[in-house]
């Protein structure tokens, strides 16, 4: 049929042009970062590289995407969250999932044996999206790697959690800490078969959300233990407090399976760990949780998460732990690691609302010090004498070409920008330049040479300028 | 054969073995950065966004990845190089090819109509990696959107590029510039067809690497263009000279065809922008250069390279232009544009050659000021006490737990920590813990009360600290 095929074209048409005059769209689960939000990000990224920094750690970047093989077999059953790249002739890769895989890779690689280095880098997780959740978001990571024969790294890297924390300023938290042993022998106790440690521990992990009845259903009905052994686990996993307290009544009135491997080994680090954080001044941020098991395969030892105390959302913020056995995975070397990661999404979320709720605070997007102002379009060569003099002196500025002088003015008050330099024909045709501080809404003429004058002195900074700005519109005004 | 199964076996166990002790590997074309390539990276990095700010821009940041149609149509014969993900279901993305491209979609998806951005990241292309030449790397960006009716921006995108090679100090270079207008004049006068403009382009583009001979004969025999038509290419693409007096020869002695449009408003453009660039005191890096003609699709006006003078592998460090067409590919608005990117890589090297050269400026990779070592591990708490007492005070502090007090020098002299702090039994017994110049090879005992008093002072900073401790070590010494 001629008319059927004639309505094909005419809706392939439609189709078309709607598909050429439609917006630009971001891929799902990622945005763009801009403005005030990046300001915020700024602070945020220096706040964390100074606290990692101060403890002696070196700064590591490693690619977006790596070897598929490198990250095959570390992330258990969430493997089907990593994106890979399309096969387009040559290697097969994938884009990095954490920046700990990267990071062990990278000691594996290069033969290391001592490393502590720290991180922050974007990482891709095919997850479903939803608020305050994304598919390309940036981790914070300190991690320690070597053979060290003290938990003095993981005492080191909940120390650093707390600064992380404390100096972000985001809300009253507090880090839940339990040792995998421990939660090993715990569940050898109970009547746990060894082949089922993993997923028992991921059931477990939900008590943060669930009641310890719907894990239990989860545990008999779905991963068939029987209902003493889920019960038998329900008297332990329970049991939270202040670390030396609790710890010192697990091991008085504990089962002697507690005094035997591979618990016993666990208690002693915690007991180090725990004397460590309490001269550290930061074991009041401390909970030993026992129902805390972590999700992924590869911690061997202390496990620890952040969550905000109070919050209605619950969810963590930070979290970390020890992994022995990760690096060792690449080469033919054991080398122990702990480590931390800080999910830094929701740090700017709050950090957002923060400076929403104080406007005083309110963060500009530039850094503009001057507008230089022409009046003219011919005037521009002039233009950019004038600002090229501030720029040359490192000093931020902008340059506007418009007839109208407000339309100059409104937008120095709309941007924030403190002082204007303003040219037109009767300044040029008299030598000079009129200086206004925006702000005071003062302004006076001076010889254009004194201008550059200022600018060339050696060492000129924006406060000299401004000073001396500022002392001839005090002096024109008394 | 039960010989060959065995034997079949046994290989297998070989090749398994390989497989899992083999060390892990990089994906082609990409590195990692470290230690004081992350030092020299942080100060270039700096440097740049200083320059940036300086100019009123604002900071953005975009995906790592863009929906496939972002990408598409806008690279020429180089879309091949784009990296896709894997289909998993969902939408089609690729990774960024540059930070153009996203820039242009982050504006038309916003209903930008005017903007000042700057933008540091990675990109991603599937070339051919060489010496030098990575599949990934870092770009840096500074662009103008906006409906300017004049050449501002481009005058302050080319003085921006300037500032940015004068402030990283490695070395001599020009800008080659030219604008794509004339260049079609040009070629339009000497008769090319116009479907044959951008083809001829790429081969007038390779003058920096052929000679004319060479391009002649592409453009003939690979072409179709006739030898008449060619040498008269010639005679315009082999100019090249200080921009106001080619510009002024141009326009005296030239043909009629720069009387009229196109050429004629590309002579204009140019004259203003190079009155501009005269008054912004940068003008001398400028050439004027009818052979540049930029490989890529999307420019439409002024377009420029910067190369090192002198330099044997020729190769440009940065390069930029006008894109008007660009943003209203993605939109219904159309909203003119230009920018330059700074390719970092070349620059990296250059700074690390710089710094071998220059022994005494060897940059630390980390920037610890106190090494804390406790000489057992019982005492592994106060090494805690102490180290938290300088993170507190945010000084940058490590511990460290060894017997042998040397292995504590040696760390300390090898990393170039200047001062330490030591305890041992000794100390404890005594209450004092020892202080120690690491670089004049000083030492002195304080009671421990008055180490954690000094730190605990208000606004206490390492300076501070040091003067106290430099100041007892004097007294000590008299």
């Amino acid at each position: 049929d001629p008319r059927f095929e004639s309505l094909l074209d005419k809706v392939k048409e439609i189709v078309d042009s709607n598909e050429s005059r439609r917006l630009p769209k971001l891929p799902k689960g990622t945005r763009d970062f801009a403005k005030e939000q990046m300001a915020v990000r700024d602070k945020a990224f220096k706040t964390i590289t100074d606290v990692f920094k101060r403890h002696g750690a070196m700064a590591l970047d490693t690619p977006a995407f790596e070897l598929r093989e490198t990250l095959m077999g570390k992330y258990g059953e969430d493997s089907k969250l990593v994106y890979d790249l399309a096969d387009q002739g040559g290697e097969l890769c994938s884009l990095r999932y954490d920046l700990t895989v990267p990071f062990a890779r990278y000691v594996a690689m290069n033969g290391i044996t001592s490393m502590k280095r720290y991180q922050i880098g974007k990482v891709h997780r095919r997850d479903n999206p939803s608020k305050g959740r994304y598919r390309e978001f940036y981790q914070c990571d300190f991690d320690i790697a070597g053979d060290y024969k003290t938990v003095a790294p993981d005492s080191e890297v909940v120390k650093i959690l707390t600064e992380l924390l404390d100096e972000l300023n985001i809300g009253d938290y507090e880090i839940k800490l339990n040792h995998r042993k421990l939660l090993d022998g715990i569940l050898n106790f109970c009547g746990v078969p060894t082949e089922k440690f993993r997923t028992i521990c991921s059931s477990i992990d939900k008590l943060d959300k669930l009641s310890f009845e719907q894990i239990k259903r989860e545990m008999v009905d779905e991963k068939g233990l029987d209902v003493e052994t889920a019960n038998k686990i329900g008297t332990f996993v329970k049991q939270r407090g202040r670390p030396l307290e609790l710890l010192a009544e697990l091991q008085q009135g504990g089962s002697e399976f507690l005094e035997e491997d591979p618990a016993f080994s666990a208690l002693n680090e915690m007991d180090m760990l725990f004397k460590c954080l309490e001269s550290a001044g930061c074991i009041d941020k401390v909970v030993l949780d026992l129902s805390l098991a972590r999700g992924l395969d590869y911690y061997t030892g202390v496990i620890f998460e952040a969550v905000f105390k109070g919050a209605t959302q619950v969810g963590s913020i930070a979290a970390g732990g020890r992994y022995d056995d990760l690096i060792g995975m690449f080469g033919t070397k054991k080398v122990p690691a702990v480590g931390v990661s800080l999910g830094i999404e929701r740090v700017f979320t709050i950090m957002e609302q923060q400076l929403q709720k104080d406007q005083n605070q309110a963060i500009r997007a530039t850094e503009t010090q001057i507008q230089v102002s022409v009046l003219s379009a011919d005037l521009l060569p002039l233009a950019f004498k004038l600002a090229s003099a501030c720029w040359n002196a490192r000093i931020s500025a902008e340059y506007m070409v418009h007839k109208q002088i407000m339309k100059h003015i409104n937008r120095a008050i709309e941007l924030r920008i403190p002082f204007m330099v303003i040219a037109g024909k009767d300044e040029i045709e008299k030598g000079v330049v009129k200086l206004k501080d925006v702000v005071a809404n003062k302004e006076e003429e001076v010889p254009s040479s004194d201008f550059f004058k200022a600018l060339k002195r050696e060492e000129v900074t924006l406060s000299d300028f401004a000073e001396e700005l500022i002392a001839r519109l005090r002096s024109m005004s008394s």
